[in-house]
């Protein structure tokens, strides 16, 4: 029951104002909504996200809209909570929606593609590009109400045990990259796999892996990654800044309050801004920790990243034939040359001349 | 009174309960507070934010917080609304905390400095870096608990009737700029003002200016610059991301639930995230309509940018003999500094790499 059918219960029943006056009474006879997750307790940057969305959700509805948050194998399993929304099995999930390019290829662009948009670039498609109707539409095909909440930034190119000098260092390797990324490095001859984050540390260490790609300097840190793989590739060409979705359940959504939607949307708004920079303010000093650990920083050769293109291309152009995954690529698109036109111009430049003016990095 | 002091109230009383059920009940008792700001009605970017932070915080509470938003004129002038909260005249203000260097220099930080952070930059600093910490440090001498509620990407370099070849050619130049970026150009010999936007067009008309800068192509068109100046630089020294401050008077922060302060935190967030998007969404479309009505965009010289790295670092060391100025600019040098280099290795790298291997801009 949310707040607004409780106020009118207790009016109409005339015996309910009294509890009223109880501090812990809201929280008693809150909505509670049972939210999936992908990501083990703790995950830096991920389940961060996860845990600010709650908070907030918490601290605006004065305990009348609360999230119980559920880590993989607490309900289901990590890459299982978009059937267990779906389904009505659980009321949302915190994850990233490119796991689920198997139930529709669109949802890729809702974490991200490969040459796609920064984190800012997908925000000014998502909110004033068409990005949400898009998001709505493809949800209403699975029963689901998008929201995004977190955003990693730029996603770091991985950790590999050999450098890789060629495109064809990657032929035979045995690489965990989830969504369309991954798809690219099969192009290019890699064994992809999509294992869920809270697996990775062991398959890395016990060689099911020759390297993976995770998030960013703060959490892979967290993963302890750099325990197990010494080269490090800072840029990537895969999620230049990977979305997260908490993706609720259509009809729970559309039985809440228009107070709690709007509480829900703009948390998830919220949580992506300040979680996003948080992750941007760690990485720096994350980053010097593992190289002070021995992990070797390097930025694949322009060769390999022309290999990337040709591949991405490749592999965008396959998932054509589905109408609504054309629709989708042709808005982010046209999105995304629109916003970098006016970013290069501007904070682009200006970056630039900073760096040569004042020095530095 | 909030609505838990309602709640309690009428539960209390034992009267109240039957007009619980009226939905516009809860309107009737909200608390409403008085937002001063520095934009005209419909000034697109600074009156979008401030509408979307009233909207967002009325949904959220259900009506049980309003804002009631005042153009300047309405109740104060643009530039006196940080003292008319402070003194309590008014509850809050949507304005640029660079307007009120005068009162303390170190409010600079809270919009921008000269060479000083991209909106992703400031954002990681206020957050994550201690900047909010600082704002409320500041805010306690003037009785105000600041909050950042929108941001305008970076600023336009600005209007010029004539193209700059030299950083000579600012020498006598009547020229509109607020903020430290004002001091640089003064350094340079402008004859520098700080005019309310309202009343910019009026003035570069006139010709009592010869140029000035305002926010970006989104805003500069709605303000209609191009009909009387037809020289655009794009990228500018002076605001590399300019956010906007809605500071609520101490005294009625300190009164407010803990719900509302929540409420009003987060919608801060929300609000930049959401309008930020909005204006780099609509930059490019509104560049290129001003290219087709005859304006020449142009970037200032390799020489200019090191005249203005020059002068404003002399007019930020002008400022060091203050405590607290000394405290807030090291400690967000600290957070760019550290910020800066992830970002350079990781989106910077990327979005070069993206531009080579597909081409545009």
């Amino acid at each position: 029951m949310d707040r607004r059918s409780f106020l009118k219960t207790s009016a109409l029943g005339g015996a309910g104002a009294a509890a009223l006056a109880a501090p812990a009474v809201a929280g008693s006879h809150a909505r509670t909504l049972t939210m999936v997750t992908s990501w083990p307790r703790g995950f830096a940057v991920l389940d961060d996200a996860a845990t600010y969305f709650e908070n907030m959700v918490r601290e605006m509805s004065d305990g009348t809209l609360l999230i119980d948050k559920k880590a993989p194998g607490e309900l289901v399993g990590a890459l299982e909570v978009f059937d267990a929304v779906s389904s009505g099995q659980a009321d949302l999930y915190h994850s990233a929606d490119y796991y689920f390019i198997g139930q529709h290829p669109a949802y890729a662009y809702f974490t991200a593609v490969p040459f796609g948009g920064t984190a800012q670039e997908v925000t000014n498609w998502y909110y004033h590009g068409g990005g949400e109707q898009l998001h709505d539409e493809l949800g209403e095909i699975f029963n689901l109400k998008g929201l995004l909440a977190g955003n990693s930034g730029s996603q770091s190119g991985g950790w590999f045990r050999k450098e890789i000098n060629s495109a064809d260092d990657f032929n035979g390797l045995k690489f965990r990259m989830p969504g369309l990324g991954g798809k690219v490095l099969g192009e290019l001859g890699a064994s992809v796999q999509n294992i869920p984050g809270g697996e990775l540390y062991q398959a890395l260490s016990s060689g099911a892996l020759d390297g993976l790609e995770w998030v960013g300097p703060m959490a892979d840190e967290r993963a302890g990654f750099q325990e197990v793989a010494k080269i490090y590739y800072t840029a990537g060409f895969h999620e230049p800044g990977s979305a997260l979705a908490a993706s609720v359940n259509l009809d729970v959504w559309n039985e809440l309050s228009d107070q709690h939607k709007a509480i829900l949307r703009y948390a998830s708004m919220a949580t992506t801004h300040y979680q996003l920079a948080e992750t941007l303010s760690n990485n720096g000093a994350a980053l010097a920790r593992l190289q002070q650990q021995g992990v070797k920083t390097l930025q694949f050769s322009d060769d390999v990243w022309d290999a990337f293109g040709a591949a991405s291309k490749k592999v965008m152009d396959e998932n054509m034939g589905d109408e609504l995954f054309a629709r989708v690529r042709q808005s982010f698109e046209a999105s995304l040359a629109n916003s970098a036109s006016w970013i290069s111009k501007s904070d682009g430049y200006y970056v630039q001349q900073r760096v040569r003016v004042l020095g530095g990095e």
